[in-house]
């Protein structure tokens, strides 16, 4: 079930679950993983930042990622940026083989000018092998890497592996806007948008074109709900469902770009994590 | 009426309006200094990053502040950052002497270290006069300079005119909880702290130790009952009328940083500002 | 004499002699002017990041610049970076008018994506009027601003008043090389390129066609003499001459991006200032 | 033979050779090694960034380390750094396993303030395992992180494993003069301290007392023959030696932070390198 430009919906992005020691905690990773598909996602992702990706050695994450894969029958989405090609490659190779659906790249935070943006993906593009669908990472607060419009046409010319933008630009409604503009006037393929920033404007970002969420919020079944109201039209009920989760919404927003101690706490007492556990180093 | 450590309340941050061929609207100014007013705020602050200071030559940045702090018996605070020294000394004197309260200082986005931080303020506060009273300002979001706790006190114990801090961090609430700790185990003597982010988060700041809003949201006057509410103790009540502004304010905070545009427009459709005009450049 | 695109030679980039108590320090002023004249120069810069211009509040500027440009037949440039246009256009038409040949701007260290850098430019040329040749300065290890030649090129094709490139990045032998190589097959006009970086690589900047520099090196004789043997295809003699400069050259430049301390020393030691003083607050 | 504080003399900085086609060229790392150790050098650094590392998987680092190991009887420093702790950990255990005489780290370019780039060595100090010896590397130029002299202080006395300071600041020689000074005044214990910055300021750095030079410079012969020059107090010709080698070095520093091309072309015409291949992406 390999990822494609036509994916929609609410692929939540999972942290991973440790054991107060330190080590992973497999028992809550299933237990999320169900939980997850109980909410109605379409896909999963996982090892990205807030799975504490880079506190993993490289068997750990395989070891994770086939767990998942195994276990859920949907599209799951691997986190796989590295400063080096060599890690990503070696990581995306293991984790495609063993039923991954696509990748997540996001960019190092030392490019600044859009030609080493679009020199940067061109390059892992071709170290993961030109048959692996990923997702461009657009994360401008988190990164320090800004992408024009433009820019994203590029590499979606580029790399037509590349079938799906994580858009967590700030503010970013008019970025899909005009992406979705660049469709219609033909100047760039279709590809899959679906949105970051914790779920916060989910509403306006379906108004304006977004295919559906990929967040970290904690209510999954929350995002699902909006988005298939605003996909079946019923824009005032995906509405009137998103603002009263808004004070939540907004408190979890607080916590920053990761937001990871509060996701972590309320899914414990949810009953879905044994335990709120950050591997050290914690993330600052 | 001099800015002090014990000022509290609500203290907007002014946009300035032009006319749509880019001259000072001199007739909106008043009428948002009446609106200010009405809406029961406690000062205002003018000429700072949303009321696109950088655009106005310095005889502009007179005129528009001692009109202001002529109109409105309340404290007016002026931003006055700049790179240089000179410029900032020559603008604070000049409002100083028209009856300004004190000033707002940003940091320059050039600074790295804890010492260089600090070393900047030292500077900052001599040129302008030991006498003037001055707002710290701490937004790495905008600005890309990042202030510990420890940093914000040794600024509080170098220079006895810095009277406030406008609170803008991001994720914060740690921060004024571990500043107003300071205060208590006797490290650090009081200041005020009034908060930003255009209010979404004023809620639970208030509950931390905040003293106010420092803010340029649309709606002074839900602020001014929320901080009142909160200073009364009726946290149940502060909450229920925030929650029901969250979906807006929410939107307002989506533009960005800066929110200008929205801000201003959301003015002119108020009746307040005759225009939502920007001087070109418009900020990006 | 205004500034065109066909000008070359060597323009050094003046300091702001003070008297140790911070005054300006006029006669020590004139003493450099005339120094720089008797060294064969083309033309001085003022005002630039080396000449302490933050310090200086507006009115020291014009005095300095009118000074400057009443003593010296030769073009003067005069720095008038700001991060707001409307500073930027008060100072550029005040030294117009007293006969400065053109304007320096450098972009302000908040630019990231290549249309912001082309839109401020754009906007910097419409506020201080197209018919006042500027300098495009470039030089990303001080601003943070990366520019690729193809921004260069879009800079100039929008700005018929961009007629001279500050060439400072580093490494920026092939910059050079592409932009003259964009003016062979047509694709840019021609502009002049004076290089700084304390002329560290004046000789081989010159090989691959810089028109002369623009730099702060305490020895502008040297720099005149090594872009005239260089002009007139004398290489080895310009090579020889240059490597006998190095061990000082390269003193200088360990004194960091701006070396303004070990400048201002080596001026007052060779008797044209009368203090090495800097400005409170002394540049990082 | 593990690493001390007492270190003295030149470590190269060692390229990756590397074939045509991309694979690890073992007979020219070979070749290369030999050269090192026949031009007096006191240990050699491997995969930093200089080598490459980022673009070898785990299992070429090791196989890299334990050829040079094995083939030169002096320490040999690894290159460690990695956005993880855990990448970081498994590289050390492996390479010290091996015979590494300890390894260096970077520091990530997102550290800001004082106290995180210190908590980031403590954590990774303690991820690699306090008997790991390692080299504190200071690289603002590169890694945009700017560490006080007070913050190295920090550094050295929270973790006794930190042993050396590769010192590639600049300016920097004031830092290696406040180091020392710490030292004499029994602040901080004595720590080694070698410089990078291709050389270019050795002779002025070994006056500061720095023990010697850890660069990438391609001909480390007259590098060592100028740090055994300066210890034995014959600062007269370590100078001389040196200028006479400034034309050359200034233009390998030309290439920028890393000139990587430039040394590996070096090295190939000196008969040392088979190709001066880089591996793809080839470093910006």
């Amino acid at each position: 079930m390999p990822l494609n430009s036509r994916t929609k919906g609410v692929i939540p992005i999972a942290p991973t679950p440790f054991h107060p020691d330190g080590r992973v905690d497999e028992y809550s990773l299933d237990r999320m993983t169900d939980f997850f598909l109980a909410a109605g996602i379409d896909g999963i992702t996982i090892l990205g930042q807030l799975g504490e990706a880079p506190k993993l050695d490289h068997q750990e994450a395989i070891t994770i990622a086939t767990r998942v894969i195994k276990r859920a029958a949907v599209p799951i989405i691997v986190g796989v940026s590295a400063p080096g090609v060599a890690a990503m490659r070696a990581l995306t190779r293991d984790v495609m083989e063993r039923g991954a659906a696509g990748v997540m790249i996001a960019p190092p935070n030392t490019l600044r000018t859009d030609d080493q943006i679009v020199a940067y993906y061109r390059n892992a593009a071709e170290a993961i092998g030109a048959d692996v669908p990923f997702v461009l990472q657009d994360y401008p607060l988190l990164f320090s890497v800004v992408m024009t419009p433009d820019v994203v046409r590029r590499i979606v010319a580029e790399n037509p592996s590349c079938v799906m933008l994580k858009h967590e630009d700030w503010p970013g409604l008019e970025k899909i806007t005009t992406l979705r503009g660049f469709e219609r006037n033909g100047s760039m393929r279709h590809i899959s948008i679906l949105t970051g920033n914790g779920g916060l404007f989910l509403d306006f970002e379906m108004d304006r074109g977004a295919d559906g969420a990929n967040t970290g919020y904690a209510f999954p079944e929350m995002l699902v709900d909006v988005v298939r109201l605003s996909a079946a039209g019923r824009r005032d009920e995906a509405h009137d469902l998103f603002d009263a989760h808004l004070p939540y919404l907004r408190y979890e927003q607080q916590q920053g770009p990761l937001g990871l101690a509060v996701r972590k706490y309320v899914l414990m007492r949810r009953g879905i994590l044994a335990s709120d556990a950050q591997r050290k180093p914690a993330l600052r």
